[in-house]
């Protein structure tokens, strides 16, 4: 059941501590046994994440016969990070300690059709607010992960799209913010992002794919625990597969794409062009709040409104089967605001799509669930890439 | 650039190898500057392939300064691997040496509509006759590679779908070959076998996706030399991903599928279901050989059957940009015996709709391309997977 041979495996460090946070307390021969490193890997890895202050000695548990075991425990509040999550309509920030928590969470500039160089500061002051207003000791932050959309350089820490202005692409985006905040920036697709928190809560099995719909669509796979990243780090670009091969032509250049069809802002769109759903619904200029309110009445019996939801659903379902068509996962998980209020109709109806179509169902079940953290999801996953970014470096300097 | 983390790459074995095939006589330092391997592992991995008479000491080549190089060459006629690719339609044998030079070929058996124990023996007698009609003594055969359809068990070498015939579906197809052949048989997907032959053969660069198309269209993807596999090694089905939401429901349940409305399969249906199109290009039973008469025709003028060609062009361009747009690979491989003939209207057409719509081209450039061994590149590809699975156990019985 490996991907690439058996030398794929998430980061050791990465691994120890997402066991010990799942866990709580636990004993290294668990640890040994949950993870299957060898006694010399376990021990550095312990020793490492003792030296951070990650975890500490919880004494000694007796057990009815033999040596007793050494126990371990996370320290939650050693070090925080700051997860945001971007883009043109929504953009969340979240304070996670390590193990996991969400301190605080609070709803951040987005980027609208304005320029880097308005909104950065913008977004730099309101993070700051945020870390201010957790209580938590700035010493104690050890860096913002970014999830946005694609095309990305995440080594340069650049956005290579034109979108929402021309002046975003190239625009030294992680330095800006770095030099802005005083702390280390990772950006990092946003769906991608989303899958590496669900990953670190072990809210899914090791190998699944995550549908991520928020401004726009996007997809992420993760496999034996790492995300799959392709030759420039943009894969899975499910919001720009054509699933209707007449469709209308997308900013991207494609046509008929999944986003164009299922998003958020195509369904606003087709209610606004509507001779009296938007009026019906007060729809404003908020694309997404637009869409969770067509949704909303859709689910409560507006017909309308109904009707441009089943059809954002439909086009999701065929996206869904065409991933794990694609990437042959077991699991795929719903994140993202847009399936915040009424995802387990989306999930329903991936779900009686999967089990009818897609390709290896008499092989393996492909199961549909909701991300813990739906809202969140990518912020709270960025977060957890920063954390696994400091953890991967050959020596952290934590 | 990496895919999941620098640990991933070609195994030692099969790097050292197919950078001494690809470069014929070659030094133990050029080797270590290529490979990027340490002194120690490129001294262990020469020695295995010295003791398995894979490659052996080729005397010293004196460069102006310096010490003298030890060169190393390759000896292609040390083993032989059998490679086949069968569906229904199509089935081909080839045999061939370490230095992946083609020592034979031959068409074999299709499955048809029969049951395996009808084929099975067909095939073996077909094999043993290749291998005799080659003069290769049947010591220096190490196995047969298979390559068909999916879904299947590699582990357990059965397939896991009912077609042709019910029986196939857990058939115990490589054991019941390996009895009747008394060689190692293993299988694998056609497709990701023609990424393996083309990568064996340094055709592409090191990540890349195959197109292959014969009795029906499959996807493989290779990400840093190694072949993308999934959970269940059921990846990369891009035949059955809906590029037509109207479209006709397929054996595999889902709907508007790409084999559906590219196919060789389809298009010769839909050839027969034409008033004139079936007694004009004297069609037969054939859908394989019936799709090239069409494609012939449309390219020689005939409307009707460009019509057709120009469908199937289409939807494969629309199934590519998916494949690139899902994978993010910087080149596609057309692979596959129905890219034989007018394979380049399928590649400039690709490359057309690539260039104009796959959303990470302000990133890197997406080239397409044709394999070398058009029409053999599965089997071909099946005989290194054979090769590459015995170098990649920890001790090869070579």
């Amino acid at each position: 059941m490996r991907a690439f041979g058996s030398e794929v495996r998430k980061p050791t460090l990465v691994a120890v501590l997402d066991l010990i946070r799942e866990r709580g307390t636990v004993s290294r021969v668990e640890l040994a046994e949950a993870t299957g490193l060898t006694q010399t890997s376990m021990t550095n890895a312990i020793r490492k994440l003792s030296e951070f202050g990650f975890v500490r000695d919880a004494g000694k548990e007796r057990i009815s016969r033999g040596t007793p075991r050494r126990l371990l425990e996370l320290q939650p509040e050693a070090c925080y990070m700051v997860g945001v999550q971007f883009d043109r309509f929504t953009s969340v920030g979240v304070l996670v300690d390590l193990g996991g928590r969400i301190v605080i969470r609070r709803e951040l500039p987005v980027a609208g059709e304005r320029d880097p160089d308005e909104v950065l500061p913008e977004l730099t002051e309101a993070v700051s607010a945020m870390i201010d207003a957790s209580g938590v000791p700035r010493s104690k932050v050890r860096g913002i992960g970014l999830a946005t959309y694609g095309p990305q350089d995440r080594g340069a820490g650049v956005l290579l799209t034109p979108q929402p202005t021309p002046a975003w692409r190239g625009y030294p985006l992680a330095a800006t913010l770095t030099e802005a905040t005083g702390l280390p920036v990772v950006i990092e697709n946003d769906a991608t992002a989303a899958g590496i928190g669900v990953e670190a809560l072990g809210e899914a099995s090791s190998s699944f794919a995550v549908v991520f719909m928020a401004g726009g669509i996007g997809g992420g796979v993760i496999i034996d625990g790492n995300p799959y990243r392709g030759a420039s780090s943009n894969g899975v670009e499910l919001g720009h597969i054509t699933v209707d091969p007449n469709g209308p032509v997308c900013d991207c250049g494609n046509n008929g794409c999944l986003d164009n069809l299922s998003g958020p802002r195509a369904i606003s769109t087709r209610a606004l062009e509507h001779p009296s759903l938007g009026s019906r619904l007060a729809l404003g200029e908020d694309e997404l709040q637009n869409f969770l309110a067509i949704g909303r009445a859709g689910v409560a019996g507006d017909a309308d409104a109904a009707a441009l939801l089943e059809t954002s659903i439909r086009f999701l379902a065929i996206g869904a089967v065409t991933l794990v068509n694609m990437f042959d996962v077991g699991e795929v998980i719903l994140a993202g605001s847009a399936f915040a209020d009424f995802g387990c109709r989306y999930r329903d109806a991936v779900q009686d799509r999967l089990d009818r179509s897609v390709f290896m169902r008499h092989v393996h079940d492909v199961k549909v669930g909701i991300a813990e953290h739906v809202d969140d999801a990518a912020a709270f996953g960025a977060a957890m890439v920063l954390l696994r970014g400091l953890l991967e470096t050959p020596s952290p300097a934590i």
